[in-house]
């Protein structure tokens, strides 16, 4: 909710406002002003084919062309190429559940798609303010957009795969509540669409999926003419680890001139320590490491090998000393 | 300190123990049990070529070859090749003082040569506690050592700069006093040595160099043939974020497909807002970026883009709110 309670704007999930790609040609469902606070809802990335009851055979059926349904867009007024656009997140309602899939390793998605053939899908379940795993695991809680943006500059239909320079599928796991995203603006209008919403990530978001889950999200814009951006920026609070505070982590680590190959090793070691030592499937240890293990760039810069770490928080299991 | 205080040996840094290159072929300085408590000296990784009175101008002088200098190496009895040595790090002590560094551009090292052809140095007062930069900037110590590893299995003379699987510069900033490595051993009696130190650094050390400081090391040695490892483990509590629980920072993003490229552009962006927001020089900017700014992979599967974000902690500012 906005500070003062305020919203201005309702985008209700309906054909008119949910899409599945950007466009600068589509037209803006509502024209809001600087200041305003907008609510969103939001559909999970896969537009709702996936429900609390699906099972990992519902994967065959799924449209991935679907993927992800964002809402909006809303034009902010005034808003020209060149300025910035404020986005501040309020306020993320989940609805109870969300799930992480891993897809046909043909499909070529994922960090790990050779290792991982067969299609995987674990629903959570987050009534208990945590989201649950097998094994007694509990994965705290950080609500999120997993994919906003604004239109991009270039005339078309352009996928929401990847992010860009003006935002889209980021998977910035600390845009929690709180926080403030900052977007260059490049059309007319700014044309400004959400959606993806993860209730928890790992930094890497490695099996292609965080804790996917339809949600509410309410922002605050604010135009800031007097910015100059050429990518995104952001202040956040977090939170940095499972607990908000230094903890107890496991750390595999990978070495090499590559860094996604290092980052591959670096998650194969965490699977392997997930299986060995705390008693997954090598599929469920892929999905946890999407879910709450994050992968961080150690140094850039020793030529020719870099080094990335995978950071798994030893407090989510149920025999955490915490 | 060991948790008992017990030290067994004390690996000074002479002419015998100091070496900059790895080879199996280098006799042991000592040879310890499975178990020991070991104390190793170290000079900073530039070998004492600078200290705390040297400027910007000396580094016209340096001998970069003299880089990293390690102290050891040390046979660990019994030890095999497949066993895995795990390092308990107990303790480091700095010397009050400590140094940043920017090459000539010329030499290729660090992220950004390009855009700092110029060399630069920071040399930072530690005694009280904090790392002190410029406009009253206090980046919080965690000591740990950058570079720690076993000999290569291959013949020769290997470069210290990169890291291996065998564990050397890989500069993890999160092996503070309590975290423990393990090192997958790849020739007879283990044949480790330690060194260049840092006594803060951020996720990436950009500018090639964290905050470099002579130090002492303090690590029990445990022999663990049942492991079996391919490349570095740890287990860590951080710190995590500079003050150790959850804070503001402030995020700049990379967006492309290539993560080293898209690291890049994640500090161009904080170089830029340290010089705009902060009132930094640019090297100055560099420099804090490397000591104290972290680098995370927010995602590395949506392809073709991924992203990658450097995270500044507001709180080492002077007009921090903490």
């Amino acid at each position: 909710m906005s500070t003062n309670g305020r919203v201005d704007h309702e985008i209700d999930a309906t054909d008119e406002t949910l899409h599945s790609d950007w466009n600068r040609a589509r037209e803006p469902v509502r024209t809001i002003e600087s200041g305003d606070a907008v609510r969103f809802e939001c559909r999970d990335a896969a537009n709702g084919q996936l429900g609390p009851d699906s099972t990992v055979a519902d994967l065959a059926e799924l449209d991935v062309d679907q993927v992800h349904t964002l809402t909006g867009p809303i034009a902010i007024d005034g808003a020209e190429p060149g300025d910035v656009l404020e986005v501040e997140i309020l306020e993320l309602e989940h609805r109870g559940w969300g799930y992480t899939l891993v897809l046909p390793g043909e499909l070529g998605m994922g960090l790990l798609p050779e290792e991982f053939p067969e299609p995987a899908l674990h629903v959570w379940d987050l009534e208990d303010g945590v989201a649950r795993f097998v094994n007694g695991i509990e994965v705290p809680l950080h609500p999120f957009p997993g994919t906003l943006g604004v239109a991009p500059a270039e005339p078309g239909v352009h996928d929401t795969n990847p992010p860009r320079p003006v935002g889209g599928n980021l998977d910035i796991k600390h845009l929690t509540a709180g926080s403030t995203m900052y977007l260059p603006i490049a059309v007319e209008d700014g044309l400004f669409s959400i959606g993806d919403c993860h209730a928890a990530q790992g930094d890497g978001e490695v099996c292609i999926s965080g804790v996917e889950a339809p949600m509410s999200v309410t922002c605050r814009f604010e135009l800031r003419s007097e910015m100059d951006l050429e990518r995104p920026q952001f202040e956040t609070d977090g939170p940095f680890t499972s607990s908000g505070r230094d903890e107890p982590m496991y750390g595999t680590t990978g070495v090499g001139d590559d860094l996604r190959e290092a980052a591959k090793d670096a998650i194969r070691g965490m699977i392997d320590h997930c299986h060995a030592e705390r008693g997954l499937t090598r599929e469920e240890a892929y999905i946890l490491c999407s879910a709450a293990v994050d992968l961080k760039l150690n140094q850039v810069v020793n030529a020719p090998n870099w080094t990335v770490s995978a950071y798994l928080p030893e407090q989510i299991f149920p025999d955490a000393d915490a």
